[in-house]
């Protein structure tokens, strides 16, 4: 049977020229790159590289601000972490938004037991922040602002530049845990202005576990991992080079087909959004009409379980997720989908069908085919909807 | 020119074994091993075979008890700062040694900065800590001790053993350093009696950039990277899949090819240390006699700079290194030659030879030949030599 990936936002194929770079580098034989002899250098240059493609895809000023991590989470902790010990002397209170990724939320709930206080604002019943909320939530106390660039559940887009207008002018670091945009949407560094910028090479088709952190020249933030003087003094640990190689490589492709991308993953997804009213009815899209990934489409099938959903479709070959890869091993309802207004019986019959450059419109035919099978099977022995279809 | 590396200590190669494992994990496009479908749960298999790996060649009694990191700084991190953090409360005191690793240090110094008191032990002209100093140091308010098992610039081996004996009396949880040891030394967690111990894959030629920290069951540690549920909760993030799955069969090798290692390196570095007499004259061995890995001699050169034998050397092919690689860039002489009692200059003249699996005999011959030749041509032009031969 053919397996075809609807959820890339779990995880996107290598593509064939990063894995080629990759096995490059495990055949290389490269020497450690802080060494101080010939077989150092050359390592040490490879990673240079890396940065440089990295630095070019989200236009950095210096490739000296790209910190190379060992994926999203490391770089959102050490974004949120690293701001907060380095700046708790001017204020230990900061501003996020109710729909972050964990890594954002346990990170802070981390500060709060050390003495940091919170505000998390509201979304809307779009899933955006409203950027007003932002500026009346910023004190005097205020060191950090952590507002996601894009939502991994639902794909909306947050207004990035307007809260950066509003932190430089009350001169408050602005981090920006952006793992599911880099390399998917154009990500401007400048343009945004934000200070610190969290990525993840697996978003575009790079390895897993490496990732980047984007730190604007001046931020004051401390190092996460201490120890040797790698990262330019901001990251110890010797590096994980055969992924930074990696990164690079999918860094230098994602800035070179970023365009092309974008229409194919658009395509794909009006095709899925547009063609789904004829395979079923009574679901709600969570996704942002206007402001949302390209790539991710969050639908909540009304009167049954995703759970089931996702089980009865991977038996037909086709893998999509319910919620965040992170959040497996968790069953309560996603907050990001209770934040949007969803009821939690809603929020429990929740799909997130998410697109790759692998995916073709005949994939997207045959998911749709699968999934009206399926919820034709769930509801037909579904209380729930036998219920609400007597009540009509 | 053939390229011979004795700078096994900053890089090992990647056993073929190793290559063939990473390349074929590339190849096989794993999915998030978090997801929820079939794709996702070959890969966390992946994982859990590898941890089981990592868990037999330091006899953890449970694989759960291995937590996968970026290597082997992020595990000492994880280990220090995680410790302090969740058991604060009880006291905020922590007893360690004067040579240690930066990971350390610098670990402790930022622990300093957030109220915690540290106590750091001398070593003796041998480079060992005496036990009843750790026993001396250890007040009510102590909740841990993190001595190395090895140290990565002389490759003397701390009596551990001894150290758990007293950590276990007073209830102190001890953590050991053994990024350098493991898998190149037998390392036995259930008899060395250790807490919690630091390991990177590139010690047993497995990749750069992971490494694992075994944590006792029982044993209170926060996060370092909060986020995700992966790793059971206690290290958050998408895995490092290629270089985990690089580590677990390095593992198997390393456990499987130890006792042979151990007889290869031993060779090598006592013929080393036992024909060095008939090739230079006028220097100190930094390792321990009786007490030290296998793979690694530290030698101080008087009269001349330990630089400048490196850099001629490297013109020869010949990879060696003066220090620390995760040192480079600070110029100041090593604190751990100078706990032993070096005086600065004999401490600038110092190389560190590293022997790895891929040494011969004839490898060390040359090195022999070659650093007479260097030795013989900067000492003809050091001022120092020529004041202490005129002066005899």
């Amino acid at each position: 049977m053919k397996k075809i990936n609807f959820d890339h936002i779990s995880a996107n194929p290598l593509l064939p020229e990063v894995k080629e770079a990759m096995i490059d580098a495990i055949n290389r034989d490269y020497h450690n790159p802080s060494s101080q002899h010939l077989a150092g250098e050359q390592a040490a240059e490879a990673i240079e590289q890396a940065r440089q493609m990295v630095a070019a895809l989200i236009n950095a000023e210096a490739p000296k601000e790209i910190v190379f991590t060992s994926g999203g989470t490391e770089s959102v902790n050490h974004a949120i972490k690293g701001v907060a010990l380095a700046n708790s002397e001017k204020g230990k209170h900061i501003v996020t938004s109710n729909i972050e990724h964990n890594a954002v939320i346990r990170s802070l709930r981390r500060l709060k037991s050390a003495g940091f206080r919170v505000t998390s604002l509201p979304v809307d019943h779009s899933g955006r922040v409203d950027p007003r909320d932002v500026a009346e939530a910023i004190t005097d106390e205020t060191i950090l602002v952590s507002i996601m660039h894009s939502n991994n559940e639902t794909g909306t887009i947050q207004p990035i530049e307007d809260i950066a207008r509003i932190t430089r002018q009350k001169k408050v670091i602005f981090h920006t845990d952006a793992v599911d945009s880099t390399g998917i949407v154009p990500i401007d560094v400048r343009e945004l202005g934000v200070d610190l910028l969290s990525m993840a090479a697996n978003t575009f088709y790079g390895p897993s576990g490496v990732g980047g952190l984007y730190i604007r020249r001046g931020t004051k933030v401390f190092p996460l991992l201490d120890g040797g003087v790698q990262e330019n003094n901001k990251r110890a640990g010797t590096e994980n080079l055969i992924g930074i190689i990696g990164m690079g490589r999918a860094a230098e492709i994602a800035k070179r087909d970023l365009a092309e991308r974008l229409t194919h993953l658009k395509r794909l997804k009006d095709k899925f959004i547009d063609e789904l009213p004829e395979y079923i009815d009574e679901y709600i899209i969570n996704s942002h009409a206007q402001f949302s990934l390209p790539n991710l489409v969050s639908i909540s099938i009304r009167y049954i379980e995703g759970e089931s959903v996702l089980l009865m479709l991977d038996d037909d070959g086709l893998a999509v997720s319910t919620r965040s890869a992170c959040a497996t091993g968790s069953l309560r309802a996603s907050h990001v989908l209770l934040s949007l207004g969803l009821s939690h019986e809603d929020a429990q019959g929740t799909l997130v069908i998410s697109f790759g450059v692998d995916n073709t419109e005949e994939d997207v035919t045959m998911l749709l085919q699968s999934l009206k099978q399926v919820v034709t099977t769930l509801r037909d022995i579904s209380p729930l909807y036998k219920k609400s279809s007597g009540a009509n």
